[in-house]
């Protein structure tokens, strides 16, 4: 093992000179979000872009939105990666000629490679502005919700263009049934926009406390950095290899800005990062999984959001009462302060908690996903924990530090994205 | 004469499909502007996106930044029309095969026209994006003066790996100097960031007054359709019709949308446009002249602007005082209020105006491009108007109603679009 990692390292040196130019944009896209972060606190404060940390005892008021100089950052990054990859196409037209005549494999300019990449980062900076124009301008979630959706516009017509491939491969259980491969048609951009309205929201929804965001953010990143430098090593297939490389031109300038963007957000947090970076985050990832077709494997890195989604959704809709906030509460305990989960209390008299949201209350207690700390006199639910999954591990951890709290999210996380490895790599023999 | 524009709209209408379409789009986002415009003031005046119209006697708070909303609804527009002009291409491989049998003259997939439009679209939105982060940062000039370098980099890349022409035809009377053509190579990209900052700060320098910014954009706008109309109708030569057919799909929707916000900023101003909008405009004017390859012709319809930045260079330099604002002056007149040119006052012990700055003046003076108001013993210029081609005009006229003003600065507008064709038509035949 001590073996193998110089050895990879030898490989991607020797084989794939714009994976290590990439590295070294992400390493420099780190260290200038860490050195810029610091000197826009007091404009960003100036100019209003601030929220207050309710989480801490003296409520502190820290600059917010802080993921627009990071998305831009990265935004720049990319822009001058962008010829990296194409370096061995350039030069004069006699150039042309001689690396054809040299190097005959590398055929004409690949311009359809170029768009793709042009159209990625399109979806990914009309994230950047409708996700600022959000924090800015608060816009309300009956429209916001679409925002993605736009958003991702460019990236279903440059998939369109492309002749793209709107069939997907059918589990073994399903094949006699539907045949070795479903062709979906329309419904695959149904399913590519739906991909892309989840990655974009799941994050901002799983939100709320120092480091959450951006935490959750660069463990998924580095989930689908390790995926693909698996799919690269020593694999014949030069299609596969390089729609992978293409995903990690993305990801490593991104986990860099990430990491940066993190150190200053977490606990205690000196910036909040804003609707823009939860927005920005998503897209970057969904997008990378679509362009790198492996949407299905990125599901299986989204399962903390998933869970959390789906937990959410008696609350969303409506079902049961929703407070307008569902973080944890406060709770000082001699010099120190921890956060406990907060509660919702119910009111079988008005409207909200119908029969049908008692029954989600009562299937989800079933399962042990709800902590019950109150009851009427018919046994009834009266107060239980909001219905996220911070609540939820609070629940049942009792009430911890907010840096620990954050941890635990992570670490969560982390055993996820160790799930979804094992289940891409071993189970997945059993269904395709 | 009246023969004839039926014949065009019968030429365009059999041969340019596309065009058509474009058109549709324009009328559609034309409206769809202005009805959003309204809904939106409350909005951004809640969001403090908000200024003072100082040329108004009840000083009334404005929403501001409304090129944002307008922006955003011509990207999206731009988004939507992306596969339009690439129709003959879609569909299956069977139906691209099958394309190919029936009009072998169409090739395969030109994925580096669409790579133009994606990378056209992208400078354009990261202006977007900045000049929002400008308007509500307030970032200072020194910096700023940067970020249409920086929107303009995927223009610049996308020409770069487009194998991109760097020689420009050298004028005739030079000739038998340079050669027929002067290779500029990397400094054809000096030229071009040149092009670009200068268009998009231009903009927002001839500014201040009701309607002037989308005015003077919309004069643009329709003077570079004219000319690229004038291009397409009964030309044999393809690839100098595509590029004009491109230059338009982007100015419709543009002249639309500039059309709409000129109707609620023209005075009375109901809204202002921010820097957004100038940004937006500026690049989108640069980004069309680029890719269309008519940067100098582009650069004959900007000659107010250039006069203006020009006329400016003495203040904007500070070599001689520069106030912080040089707005004209309000000056009530029994019931109806007028503006009149501002002025400057000379300090000579202070260090601003030295002796580069009073020569400067002086120079001016002789041109009769100066309203000197006071003099000193000596004779030297005490008090002159403000170095703005709005001030000039108003030097010239005295004092004029606002709405009168902005009018006076489109009609020379209009009539430098029509000095510009008239060099680029009939003067163009003893340089070129």
């Amino acid at each position: 093992m001590l073996d193998t990692i110089p050895r990879v390292v030898r490989y991607i040196a020797i084989y794939h000179e714009s994976l290590v130019i990439s590295f070294v944009f992400a390493f420099l896209a780190f260290l200038i979000t860490l050195k810029t972060i610091p000197r826009l606190k007091q404009p960003f404060l100036n100019a209003q872009l601030s929220g207050i940390d309710v989480l801490k005892l003296n409520k502190p008021v820290l600059p917010e939105t802080l993921g627009l100089p990071v998305a831009i950052i990265y935004l720049i990054a990319m822009f001058l990666f962008i010829p990296i990859p194409f370096i061995s196409w350039f030069g004069t037209n006699d150039m042309v000629a001689l690396v054809h005549e040299e190097a005959p494999h590398l055929g004409t300019f690949p311009y359809h490679k170029l768009g793709e990449i042009l159209s990625a980062i399109l979806a990914i900076q009309s994230m950047v502005l409708l996700g600022f124009a959000d924090d800015v301008l608060d816009v309300r979630w009956r429209y916001k919700v679409w925002f993605p959706a736009i958003a991702g516009i460019p990236l279903l017509i440059f998939y369109y263009t492309n002749f793209g491939v709107t069939y997907v491969v059918t589990p073994i259980q399903l094949r006699p049934w539907l045949g070795d491969i479903v062709h979906l048609g329309p419904l695959y951009y149904v399913y590519m926009v739906s991909l892309i309205i989840f990655c974009t929201h799941s994050i901002n929804i799983l939100a709320g406390i120092n480091g959450i965001e951006a935490g959750q953010s660069l463990v998924i990143a580095l989930s689908i950095i390790v995926n693909d430098l698996l799919f690269i090593y020593n694999n014949p297939d030069q299609a596969s290899v390089e729609v992978h490389l293409f995903s990690l031109y993305f990801m490593l300038p991104f986990a860099g800005i990430t990491a940066a963007l993190l150190y200053y957000n977490w606990y205690p947090a000196q910036v909040f990062v804003g609707d823009t970076f939860c927005y920005f985050a998503g897209m970057t990832i969904a997008v990378v999984g679509i362009l790198g077709h492996f949407p299905k494997t990125l599901v299986l890195f989204f399962i903390p959001q998933m869970f959390n989604f789906l937990y959410s959704c008696p609350q969303l809709f409506r079902f049961v009462e929703c407070p307008r906030h569902r973080m944890p509460r406060v709770r000082q305990q001699d010099s120190s302060i921890l956060l406990q989960c907060s509660t919702l209390t119910l009111d079988y008299d008005r409207k909200p908690t119908g029969k049908v949201g008692y029954a989600m209350l009562a299937f989800l207690n079933a399962l042990g996903l709800l902590k019950v700390s109150a009851r009427d006199a018919n046994g009834r639910i009266l107060e239980c924990n909001n219905l996220t999954l911070i609540n939820l591990v609070l629940a049942y951890t009792g009430p911890l530090a907010e840096n620990h709290l954050t941890l635990a999210i992570l670490i969560i996380q982390i055993l996820c994205s160790l799930l979804a490895f094992y289940i891409r790599y071993s189970l997945v023999k059993f269904v395709y």
